[in-house]
């Protein structure tokens, strides 16, 4: 088992690692996220090293999940809102990216767009993109252990951006503490590329670029969700989802909204929502993991990737039932190794 | 192999039961449901061989779930709107009950109050309440094979019943084609029974009781829910989800019910929605299945049962990471048997 990796021509062992981000080093902590999002297998044993190091100093944070529509202004949002938390609250702002398509183009950018320029210059906030070419999967796992390793380098709010058209955010719910969905002024219409799921999961809706003239009509679309998240019961948490204006431009709203995440720790850590959520989504996502990797095992078992399609088509043509289904599909895989 | 089997003193063999359902006899249906929820295995085999011979002709049926809070009149409801289409529309229709607390306490009821008694004795008609000492995961495998035998006697309309308060709606939801909301008059308040994931999930929200001097007050929240529903995303039918009123006491908005079903079949299988997603539930419900099947073969094996509450706690205090957790507790399963 080796204890040290080759990154960019110097070999670091898991104490150079741990010691660096525990004391907050910006620079070893990007470059264990290299390690964390490597599929080489030695630099994924590496990476678990490292992050048992780590694990017993992360959690203490604030999570906030971020998402919108293609051209609702995230990147701009998360900047002005993030230049704010680190600049009058004096929070360690970490900003990751779930986005399963996205290109790393550059050292510490989100987008090909944006370059949150402002932010990235912040000693007191880290950028991080996703990782290319991992399917959605690889990019949440890698997301959450890199959440850790920074909630270990000691960053006290995280923020993770969403693209908002997949899958990704119910990936995301399971890490977070409170998700904030991003639209456009003008109801109805600018869901149309949301899914419905998304709205759903909400803990706050935030109609984006309320500035110039269309102050009144973000207006109009804040009331209207705001009557209809009141129509629907009270979350799980005690929370009940609200809606807000706010400008990336003027900054309007964006205290309103750093107060509704302050009354939202208030309400869930009071009524213990807070942590029994923490460890629920702990034990949420090894379970699933447990799962993904057992079903992935069957399901690349060369005999039952041949017999899989097959049965499949004998239930769809209501030649079998499911359960003889399953029943016939195990026995093949019956004996074998896990 | 038994090709036969004990029940109530006879001797039936495979052929007995297939034969007598697919003419649509009623009392060997209601014997094949009997056998589908046994939990003797040589009951389960035979259940299995007749559900195989009935599967060619199920399918062909509008399934529909109905779920609300305690003291709707889910029943009452469902009696009034059954009988209706059961005498006015011609139709074969058959109700299911998904409820692991409810008991059998008689031969043709759903609930300990509500008897049906005008619906159970149209011979057109079928109630079956939920089979009692069950797991939801037992009953809604039941449920779910009950229907298939249903549809093979010729039921062309299936309602399956469900108490609004648990997780069985989101096991229901994967197996209809439609799911509708009762709820009281008096906006907002009614909803605190009911889990926000069931608001969202369905197609029609009905006010009931919208008689007597409660007609203005399902009349406003009728108003309300209209409009929650359409600030919110289009659903991936491409159904709009709607909002009425009715009363099982008077009939009204029942007959707008039935129109509304109608349309909304004539949505989804104009745009194939309704066949895709018919598909789509069988593997899925086939896919979930397997890994019920092969997760539980995991947690039921003593060594894993032992073995991950100490992984577990061990993750949640931070000493190992979640892949480290999954890669140790499948390791210790390596190598046995499935």
């Amino acid at each position: 088992m080796s204890k040290s990796t080759s990154i960019s021509g110097k070999n670091w062992s898991v104490n150079d690692y741990a010691d660096g981000i525990l004391r907050g080093d910006r620079v070893v902590l990007g470059r264990a996220i290299t390690l964390v999002e490597s599929n080489r297998p030695e630099h994924r044993e590496l990476a678990q090293q490292v992050l048992e190091k780590c694990l017993p100093h992360s959690g203490k944070s604030f999570r906030m999940g971020i998402t919108g529509p293609p051209g609702v202004g995230k990147s701009s949002f998360i900047e002005a809102l993030g230049s704010k938390v680190v600049r009058e609250h004096g929070r360690k702002l970490a900003v990751l990216a779930i986005d399963p398509s996205s290109q790393i183009s550059g050292g510490s950018i989100l987008g090909d767009k944006t370059r949150m320029e402002r932010l990235s210059v912040e000693p007191n906030a880290f950028i991080r993109p996703s990782p290319a070419g991992r399917s959605l999967g690889g990019v949440t796992n890698c997301t959450h252990e890199s959440m850790l390793l920074c909630e270990a380098a000691g960053f006290d709010t995280i923020f993770i951006e969403t693209v908002g058209v997949g899958q990704s955010e119910t990936a995301v719910a399971g890490m977070v503490d409170f998700f904030l969905l991003l639209l456009m002024p003008g109801a109805g219409d600018e869901l149309q590329g949301i899914k419905r799921g998304i709205v759903e999961m909400s803990d706050l809706i935030a109609i984006n670029k309320a500035d110039g003239d269309r102050i009144e009509l973000a207006k109009s679309a804040r009331r209207d969700y705001a009557q209809a998240l009141h129509l629907f019961p009270a979350k799980e948490s005690g929370w009940q989802p609200q809606a807000v204006t706010c400008s990336s431009q003027t900054g309007e709203g964006l205290a309103e909204i750093w107060e509704l995440l302050a009354d939202y720790q208030e309400v869930v850590r009071g009524n213990g929502w807070f942590l029994e959520n923490r460890k629920e989504m702990m034990i949420g996502w090894f379970r699933l993991r447990l799962q993904d990797e057992l079903l992935s095992r069957l399901y690349e078992n060369p005999a039952i990737k041949n017999y899989l399609p097959k049965i499949e088509a004998a239930i769809l043509n209501g030649e079998i039932s499911i359960s003889n289904g399953v029943k016939k599909l195990l026995s093949s895989y019956d004996g074998k190794n896990l």
